[in-house]
């Protein structure tokens, strides 16, 4: 199973096409003009000293090239000459820094040259990491090798530092990132060292003896012996990809049992039902099994991001339709939360509550409103390069057979029983599931990703894919019926006993002070009461107005129970337009009767 | 209307009697012990010198003072040569080495003695406060006059200081306390310099331009303005007692108003239903208004004695069985819940949820055990004066008028229509609520408390209390039903919407994970269900049995909703009763249907 790469899908209209849209016109820049400011683009020059304004950090050209890759993705969409030229003025920068032996990081070459790889935790090989996922994407994009022989230049260094002479001061990256990039660099290139290197990193960790044993940065027992996912949520989810990755490629089967160890238990005991992952804001990694709290959750965009990663390794690994709805879950609400509707601002934590009254008492305080750029900057550039790469998530290939795991209006070019093949896909997703199919091509099998919340449909499914045989000219339709469900998690997740999520189709809903009023956690939706779903203006998908109830006001603090409850009309937005207007409480879990 | 003082009430039986039992043959004990393996008495010996164990701590005299305390409302009941022999070493220890201007504090005066009164937040006059309660009930128990002069040397030398001289470096104190101790000492001598030391710290406070402006100790607005419970809730509680102490002496309008909308906030707003207060962990301290947590809530024990003391000074200003109610609420459940039913450990903070994997990764961790001394070990001493002083909240007189505020088989000696009277009550409370009065004596009124609790009540009332005329020789006898309640919260007390209380007669009710397996937030409790009260050994108040469900458990975290629940027979102990066996979760707000 292969995605069927982003340049062959092109998304026309709908949901992701607003959001790509978007991104060309709006993230991309804001991105840029923060990052500007704040001296990450000049630092690539390396002429920073002592007393000058905006020194520069050990993370920033991870920031920088995950930008140049987000500018390289829709470069292959559409041409983007502006940004062309800007990424090719920091791959200059770049370049010309680069030491004799390969080496790159705007800070150790700047501030700290007689540091280099001498401090696990610094974030030089998470750097590398982006700037070789960067490099190929901008060389697959424009033909320009530059940026990527550099690259290369450095990935050779490093192989020698880590692998041929163990000179560094430490044997595995305290911030994984290097392993997936490695990979993604052994498929398009195929070179075995690349692979190797991607190997050693994996097969080191949590094995090497030189190393300590920390959970935070998944370095506690080897990989292959995984049971669970722990630590740094962002980190665990980039290397579990990598393991993943690696495990597709060399067929390791104790690896790939790792991940689906390791897959079943984020999805069975540590997601958030809008996909965020890393509930634990102290260390911003994954807390004990089940533990989803809502007001003081980290659910760093990030780490959505990484998830749906993974969740596409797997998928490339095996045909299975949990890997598309997770990625569905992740992509439609605890990733697109992460930037605001206007594409201005962003969230680096995805919280499922703001109650600002705790928040104003408590020693953890989140941010209730999205904002232009954080001080550590993952998430910004990430959305980009992730907005620009929706299409790959669309389809894979098992030989002749076309999987789609994502809905979408859009047109797919494939090949298939040799020969050019073109799929498009028309659908008002995720305001209706019905999606349509027109197939133009030798005869082929599609198999259609029958999404989990979708309980309503009846065929029959393989893997949880609908199968449809086509031949060229045939038109299909798949009705998917979009129900608005009240969601129950599991009883061992203690904070969310007794209460309920509202989803319909992939989108999971909030409640607002904005919208309802105060004490939001006191609301009690009407499951069978009128229920209405109305597009709105300005949000990308349907809102939703539910019958409900509150106890009104008393003045006695405790009373004996009673069942005065006071109707009045609710209104859900999806949970990723949360915050879009002033502040405001915010509550995904509500009651239910 | 005045208390019946202690000393004319005999509690002969049933809860609190066991509790005073206990308080004689175990607590009084314990506390002792820990208190002299950890120098607290060594230290009044001033004789402690750099290097040696246990260096004193500028807070330790109010520990032993109120030991001493507990100690002579014990020999008021009954003799107790032991400790009163104890106590008069204790008490030789302090009058030896008190300064010659009056001045004691052993902290003080062993090691900083140049620093004396140098410092707001440094505890000597809540030190001294505690010795004025402490002389006043050593004196009136045994009659021995040594150590009272002792404090009335130490008051006269604080109001040359701070009302005279004005040469101390702050004006009021950091950590009230001293306030109320004057007003018991003016109430006990009649000194009017008593009377206007309390008066002076009381005007200076929140007045004075030379102190900060800060709420968490009561210092933010002049105190006759306040209308909100704020700041560290022992501190407050105490300040808030004496307030209402001298406007029952003095009838100064403006602060007994301040004291009753102070009244209204803290039991319409910032009190747990087992009368803990003090929800904000952080600094200890009163939250805003509904703030109401459970597993990460405060509750000091020292605070619920103090809510009691001012809601005792509240009673003996007005008849309302308001007033009564909250010290029920306190004594039956956030303050006994601080001790262990061995009398041998004790809680500092009483959490309403303990959720062991929550805590195990949180920067708040409260103990889930009862330990035998703190390093602050406030508490202990606190509860051990406050048990061996229970029946002074039984009566309050009106010239003679009797109210009976709380129940207990007791009897009481009065003096009424100027010659000796005897009101004896016989009950089983809290097991169930019949209590009989028989009465000898002149004519009488005899008001009695219906409690908030007792819905179920339908005779009349007069602000709460109902009416019996009485003549010597007369019984009657008042049905309390005593019936299982479901209690909910205000539902701008969003920790508990969807939730409720399990209260009986006074005692709440929890769910310990030990008698009802994991997920204790997951439990629902049948309204209509079979409902057993029983009484239990070793536990001084019915256990109650439930019919209750819960879900099953299910592989999947996301699940639509579904009305699945697993009956089960929930067990309820008493609130105070938990954390008696071993570790467990427990969980007061459960679900109910």
């Amino acid at each position: 199973m292969k995605n069927l790469a982003a340049e062959n899908v092109k998304i026309k209209d709908g949901f992701w096409r607003y959001y790509m849209d978007l991104n060309r016109s709006s993230v991309v820049k804001n991105v840029y003009e923060r990052f500007k400011e704040t001296g990450r683009f000049d630092a690539l020059k390396c002429n920073w000293r002592e007393g000058m304004p905006n020194k520069p950090h050990i993370y920033w050209d991870s920031d920088v090239v995950k930008w140049i890759e987000g500018v390289a993705y829709m470069i292959e969409e559409a041409p983007a000459p502006e940004w062309e030229k800007l990424a090719d003025e920091m791959i200059d920068d770049i370049c010309r820094n680069q030491r004799a032996d390969g080496y790159f990081n705007s800070y150790y070459l700047t501030i700290e040259p007689s540091k280099i790889f001498t401090d696990r935790d610094c974030h030089e090989l998470y750097c590398l990491g982006h700037s070789i996922e960067a490099a190929i994407a901008y060389h697959k994009a424009t033909g320009k090798d530059k940026y990527l022989n550099c690259v290369l230049k450095n990935v050779d260094m490093v192989y020698r530092v880590f692998v041929e002479e163990g000179s560094a001061a430490f044997v595995t990256p305290g911030h994984e990132e290097i392993e997936l990039a490695l990979l993604k660099l052994y498929n398009y290139l195929g070179n075995e060292k690349h692979l190797a290197l991607a190997k050693f990193f994996i097969d080191q960790r949590g094995s090497n003896d030189k190393e300590a044993k920390w959970d935070q940065i998944q370095s506690n027992v080897p990989l292959r012996e995984i049971n669970e996912a722990v630590g740094h949520s962002v980190r665990a989810c980039y290397l579990y990809t990598a393991m993943k990755m690696l495990a597709n490629v060399d067929g390791d089967k104790e690896l790939a049992d790792a991940c689906d160890r390791i897959f079943d238990n984020i999805v069975n005991c540590k997601m958030a039902v809008t996909g965020g992952v890393g509930s634990d804001h102290s260390g911003e990694r994954f807390s004990y099994a089940y533990d989803l709290p809502n007001s003081d959750t980290y659910n760093e965009t990030c780490a959505a991001i990484a998830l749906a990663f993974f969740a596409n390794a797997m998928q490339e690994g095996r045909a299975d339709s949990r890997y598309g709805d997770v990625i569905e879950r992740v992509l439609y609400n605890g990733f697109i939360s992460g930037l605001s509707l206007d594409g201005e601002k962003f969230f680096y934590t995805n919280p499922l509550e703001i109650d600002r009254k705790k928040y104003a008492r408590s020693t953890y305080q989140p941010i209730c409103q999205r904002v232009k750029v954080f001080g550590c900057s993952c998430c910004p550039p990430n959305v980009v390069r992730t907005l620009a790469s929706i299409p790959r998530y669309m389809y894979t290939l098992d030989g002749d057979n076309i999987y789609c795991n994502q809905f979408a209006t859009s047109e797919a070019k494939l090949v298939i029983g040799g020969k050019d093949a073109v799929i498009k896909q028309t659908t008002n997703y995720p305001y209706d599931g019905k999606v349509t199919f027109e197939y133009e091509g030798e005869p082929t099998s599609l198999y259609v990703r029958i999404p989990e919340w979708c309980v309503e449909y009846e065929g029959e499914t393989e893997n949880g894919y609908a199968r449809f045989d086509l031949a060229g000219g045939d038109k299909i339709t798949v009705e998917l019926p979009m129900e608005v469900h009240f969601i129950e998690a599991n009883p061992y997740a203690q904070d969310n006993s007794g209460r309920y999520a509202v989803q319909r189709g992939p989108v999971v809903y909030c409640l607002e002070e904005l919208d309802n009023g105060e004490n939001l956690r006191d609301i009690t939706l009407i499951e069978n009461g009128n229920i209405e779903v109305k597009p709105e203006e300005g949000i990308p998908a349907p809102v939703i107005y539910v019958d409900a109830c509150r106890r009104p006001k008393t003045e006695r603090l405790y009373s004996l129970k009673n069942d005065n409850c006071v109707p009045f009309r609710a209104r859900l937005i999806p949970y990723f337009a949360f915050a879009n207007r002033e502040e405001s409480d915010m509550l995904v879990w509500t009651m239910v009767k």
